[in-house]
């Protein structure tokens, strides 16, 4: 069985040269990333694509312009191989309270925003592209495309936001873009099976009663994976902790986890994020002391080769001579193409991040938790990158296995490309200068400064008010406080619940046994409080 | 270039099904080799081994015996993916002045006694598999055969010998054990291109002349790698460490020194061993004290995935139908063959064992440094295993990508495969109980019991000597000690020259830069003295 998974790698001399190349390539990335790191306008994702598109010149003109496959892309590698890390290695380091906190926010940018998006840039699509004569698109093309294109990347953003600085800003936009990559990766999958024909209400309700169903399933999954690794763990290591035993489990669990959705047909994106989320809230806390500094520091050393391997990766791929040839007979209409979706997607984002910053600010009395005009500027601007998970669906979609036969699938391979690179490079590129602009740092004076940044007042808070108050009773403010303050006030019932009931069971901070030899170290602060 | 590498990956349904299979069966190692701890006869290997056999006993079952390919072993997954890691992460860990110290004994064992193992055993099968009458196997046959079942395993062993428990044991086994494979390989790769038909004196030369020559470039491309890690990490990290970037950087330079030995046609289990003895002498001083606990767990954890995955790789694999099909028109065959192989393997080793310690006692002027006769009986014992070493070159020798198409290949693979189920789980239960048999286990006694193990003493010693003389002149007495014991002498010179040459340049325990914000924590001891 896993003999196609294995058959297929073979060490013939060409793969060993470009493994060497690629590792090489990926060395120079972070040393050049890091010698850049001061520099205001660039970061490793621009980085490492720049190098790739360096790299992908040299070999084309060492092959003299005849090597037409330097690289296929692979979606393969990309969702089974790099997206788990990334995606893992995001929720355990994400600020679970802000995560939570803003979980209204995000749910209703991440689903019901890449929704609308998914609509205006579907029908925008239908309305210009049919006036530059590329050729026999059908709708479900046209849907596809809107799939494609409503998927945000989020890497790249997440390198310039720091997540202590503007917390409020980093956990919407990665929120947002962790949704949004699953909502666009079930919608994609959707469109595919979706019977065109029969288009009435009954498959609309068909197809939001399962992407709710998927949205459930897949988050339970990752759930019930975490806490199954705190609970073994905690139970069967008691007392005889071994360091390389735990790692170990933890980083096949969360793996599993993935790669079991994947085989249940659900979002393993949005069950790997569940998984990270509850590893770093229980197991995390099970574990010996330094295997708590070895997984944070693992997961997120993979995550961020994973992070240079795939802009690298794009970069490469970007010019894999054959496409461009198909699509050189009509040279102007990828770039007409390119600019119509840019230009598409730019309107898609403004017409859900406005009137949904509107609803979502509806919901908190406080003035300054509100989101202002200026952080709906940042927050619409920082989801305009598109990425790898674009390149992924436009391949599986317009290609079959890497080769593209028809003109009209060349192009939209290409556009796809020259969406991706513009954006991730041009916004990119603009994206420090402008945080930096809206939101001047605020990092030197730790005084006043946190007001204007409306989050971090009300993030140190939750913190303290919990840890004070493990074990001791509701206070009678409290059913005032749940009309008041809902989203707190619920989160006071699950501190309450956890403490009582999932804590003992699963472990977690302060619950964790006493183990003579590996001292409990309560100093080590959770994943996502050091910035590294 | 990367296609042919890349397009292979495919997430077909039955791929994912059987990458879920394999990742829960590793936990479930994990898991029970663990419970299985305290077990005298039980470790890792042997559990791993079982389960793969029994999950292979029901698939075959599930699928009603009709699978003929539940897997095939891949020699390219075994030395791309799996062998760099363990082979790594040993010299990672390795105690280095033990190893150092034994050097000569371990090149007397690893380089000439595979030497005369490869020798005895192949005219050893000349002689005997004549009379079997299995078909047509001509003299290259005959001596691949002898490079294969040359290759010791030291993986299964290396899980039962504790290196604070037995270091000269430990060290000598486990040294042997990477010469040892580098050997085989070189031997193998050599026959296949021989030129049988011009065997003479010049050829012989010209062998030998290539082995030395892959032995030392070898060795310089792992120095060269660890060196460069250490030097771009001192000099261009300095006063910016990141901890993601560090632990990156040393994972890819490691994997780089791998990949370009492979690419040079060099011996990359040497490089990658000298590599990772370089990058703990001197990159892991280098860097944060975060990245040094996570580098020496992740090895660490890297390594014990790969080993297990490795094992419950040839547990399935045993049961791969089609050879076995092919083979059984005459069952008795590969039994008696396999009796044989392991017949000659016992005796081989014997022959090589005992007049070698012999000599490398005659040099040992001080008498409990010598490898006394239980010494040898244990060393000689733990060689025995043969594992996947000898199974990818099976492979490589007697198939074609995975697929065996005549009896006598088929005959041999099963051979093979029957030799190393043998000697590793018969051999490798006996292991532990022969060592507490020979070496009564002097853990618990901390001052009387050193001397009964002969090489504690002087473990301890020049750590101590050479930290108290940095910088100080010879002692008059250094000319006299040259004389009387050469290693130590040796020793002390190359401390100088570290210490005044290669540290100031290259880092290292005590010249690593102040970095404010990181401490230089001296507390924290190698990667190779703490047992985890």
């Amino acid at each position: 069985m896993l003999s196609s998974f294995v058959k297929g790698i073979n060490s013939d001399y060409a793969s060993i040269v470009s493994i060497n190349i690629f590792i090489a390539l990926l060395c120079a990335c972070i040393v050049i990333g890091h010698l850049l790191e001061e520099n205001r306008w660039m970061n490793e994702s621009i980085t490492a694509l720049v190098i790739g598109l360096c790299t992908g010149v040299v070999i084309l003109l060492v092959t003299q312009g005849k090597s037409s496959h330097i690289l296929v892309f692979s979606e393969d590698l990309f969702f089974i191989y790099l997206l788990p890390p990334i995606i893992f290695n995001a929720g355990f380091q994400v600020k679970k309270k802000q995560f939570f906190r803003n979980f209204t926010t995000i749910m209703l940018f991440g689903a019901l925003g890449t929704m609308i998006s998914f609509v205006i840039i579907s029908f925008g699509a239908m309305a210009f592209f049919k006036k530059l004569n590329i050729g026999a698109i059908d709708v479900s093309d046209y849907l596809a495309i809107g799939a494609i294109f409503a998927a945000t990347d989020s890497v790249c953003t997440l390198q310039v936001l720091n997540q202590d600085e503007t917390p409020l800003l980093y956990s919407v936009v990665f929120g947002e873009g962790v949704v949004n990559d699953a909502t666009s990766v079930v919608l994609f999958n959707a469109i595919q099976n979706f019977d065109l024909a029969h288009f009435d209400v009954v498959t609309v309700l068909q197809f939001i009663g399962n992407f709710i169903y998927l949205f459930l399933a897949s988050t339970f999954l990752g759930i019930a994976a975490g806490l199954l690794s705190a609970y073994i763990i905690k139970n069967l290591y008691f007392g005889r902790h071994s360091t390389d035993r735990e790692v170990s489990l933890m980083m096949l669990m969360a793996y599993l986890s993935y790669m079991l959705a994947e085989l249940l047909d659900l979002s393993g994106i949005l069950t790997v994020f569940f998984c990270g989320i509850v590893m770093s809230h229980y197991t995390w806390h099970n574990v010996t002391e330094s295997s708590r500094v070895t997984t944070k520091h693992t997961f997120a050393t993979l995550s961020f080769i994973s992070e240079i391997f795939l802009f690298l990766y794009v970069g490469m791929d970007a010019l894999d001579i054959e496409k461009w040839k198909l699509a050189s007979n009509t040279p102007s209409k990828p770039i007409a193409l390119s600019a119509i979706i840019l230009g598409l997607v730019m309107v898609a984002r403004a017409a859900f991040i406005l009137p949904l910053s509107f609803i979502a600010n509806l919901r908190k009395k406080n003035a300054h938790e509100k989101i202002t005009f200026k952080k709906q500027v940042l927050i619409w601007w920082a989801g305009l990158m598109r990425g790898a998970v674009s390149i992924a669906l436009a391949y599986n979609k317009f290609t079959s296995s890497g080769h593209t036969q028809l003109s009209i699938n060349a192009i939209m391979i290409t556009s796809t490309i020259i969406v991706v690179l513009f954006s991730t490079v041009v916004f990119g590129l603009l994206t420090k200068p402008l945080v930096c602009c809206l939101l001047p740092p605020t990092k030197h004076d730790p005084t006043g400064s946190m007001i204007s940044d409306i989050s971090t007042t009300s993030f140190t808070d939750p913190l303290l008010t919990s840890e004070i108050e493990i074990g001791s009773t509701l206070r009678p403010s409290n059913l005032q406080m749940l009309f008041t303050q809902p989203t707190r006030s619920v989160h006071r019932y699950w501190r309450k619940f956890d403490d009582r009931f999932m804590r003992p069971m699963f472990g977690g901070r302060g619950f964790t046994p006493f183990v003579p030899g590996s001292p409990t170290e309560r100093s080590l602060p959770e994943p996502g409080t050091i910035p590294e």
